[in-house]
């Protein structure tokens, strides 16, 4: 394997084809998968159809990436035929999962709890448990349809949702470990602790100075203590080296602190009361 | 051919495999290829690569899609490899073309003018025109690279430059046209006047009226009459039948109406002084 694993990503979506929407899922993944010392090497929009997406997977699979994610078509509908796809691709059957049975039932018990409907198990929701053979379904912290991950010869295949939040969270928690795991860079990682500017007017100088240092990824988290709010910055990359690496987080940093500063906001020392 | 001509797109440049920008161009494509009676299949996003390149090609070409779009990698340096890609995909040279050339140095002698600079004609320049055997430079109106049009047995190959506003003026003049007639579907479009409005105010809601309507593409012209500013919203879409495609500009027009005038501008009719 070469330093940085090689990650394909399939975007599954008449919406992307017809242009409703921007393909954002592509990007935040991509500026992940950089961030963690992965490297994309194609990206593939293809519409809902079980023909085309079983044929996008053997052509990925024929390139041999570490990786492969591939997000939208998870949902109940008919016209969600994501896993259909890639068990087609795979030459697997689609099985009933017990695990993933397990996570949409308990997902619509607490939502029709919280709602005092009554709970149904209707065959929409039935489908999105089967999965493919020999697969494992992955908790989805925020939303219903679980992800799926495929242990395949030499690499892994990975079903997100479509839902930027939903395949947001299912990233975080379950592919983000196994992309730094296989990448042999060195990860490096920084919090800064931002008072006196709203979430809101910081997010367009992330973007800044995430353009102007694409290996570096910045996230905000707010944050509550003791009454007082304040912003978490979650600076992480990678590199060949933890000096290149640290050197990229300073120099984001002290770009951010800049444009932070310009904004009358600051940078304060981390645990500042 | 069916009745919306099939089309893909291809999308090179290393910034969108690190997520440094989103795929707008493809959105912007996909949307106007839907409004002229098109269909996108496939968008396929790949690096600054000559082999890669030349493989997406291949691939696509054995899809038999009706036009194949390619944006980025036209300019002058050493990394826009998009030519040289198709070249190699299509097993053509590239050889220097009169007219390529002709636009390219009289763009540089407009700019050298402007400027007041010694006008110079150098190889980065220079290769800008070396485009594959046996295809058309296409005027670029607001910008230096031309783009490319390959006529090939059964269908068209474009390769247009990345920068959005080169991008969209070279479709819109030599490649819309195309797209409309192999388009089996029935064209149709509209122009609205709008006044009490500023473009900027104005933008988010044709946002909001594509999403709702998406084979109806709605473009702005800010104008001036007499002293006088307004702008002009010009419409398109395409169906099987006039009837429809007549149904979605009026859905389209009145769910503009009510949004331009929940926001205190109005559509009057057109030509009022």
């Amino acid at each position: 394997m070469a330093i940085n694993p090689h990650v394909e990503l399939i975007s599954i979506g008449e919406e992307l084809l017809i242009g409703k929407i921007a393909n954002t899922n592509a990007q935040f993944l991509a500026r992940r998968i950089v961030s963690l010392g992965g490297r994309v090497r194609r990206i593939t929009v293809v519409g809902d159809d079980v023909d085309v997406i079983a044929e996008t997977i053997r052509e990925s699979l024929n390139r041999k990436p570490d990786l492969i994610i591939t997000t939208g078509g998870l949902g109940p509908t008919f016209d969600d035929k994501t896993l259909e796809g890639i068990a087609k691709g795979l030459g697997r059957s689609l099985v009933l999962d017990v695990k993933a049975l397990n996570m949409i039932k308990e997902h619509y018990a607490h939502l029709s709890r919280e709602r005092g409907q009554k709970y149904e198990f209707t065959p929409a929701r039935l489908k999105m448990a089967k999965i493919p053979e020999g697969s494992s379904a992955l908790h989805n912290p925020v939303g219903t349809a679980p992800g799926v991950l495929i242990k395949l010869d030499g690499g892994f295949l990975v079903a997100l949702p479509g839902v930027p939040s939903e395949m947001e969270a299912i990233f975080e928690e379950s592919i983000a470990p196994i992309i730094r795991n296989l990448s042999k860079s060195v990860f490096h990682e920084k919090s800064l602790r931002v008072e006196g500017i709203f979430e809101s007017d910081l997010a367009p100088l992330i973007d800044v100075a995430m353009r102007e240092n694409a290996t570096v990824y910045v996230k905000s988290h707010p944050k509550m203590e003791e009454g007082r709010g304040y912003i978490e910055l979650h600076l992480t990359t990678s590199s060949e080296t933890l000096e290149k690496a640290k050197e990229s987080i300073e120099r984001t940093a002290e770009r951010l602190r800049e444009l932070i500063e310009q904004k009358g906001g600051s940078i304060v020392p981390q645990g500042t009361p």
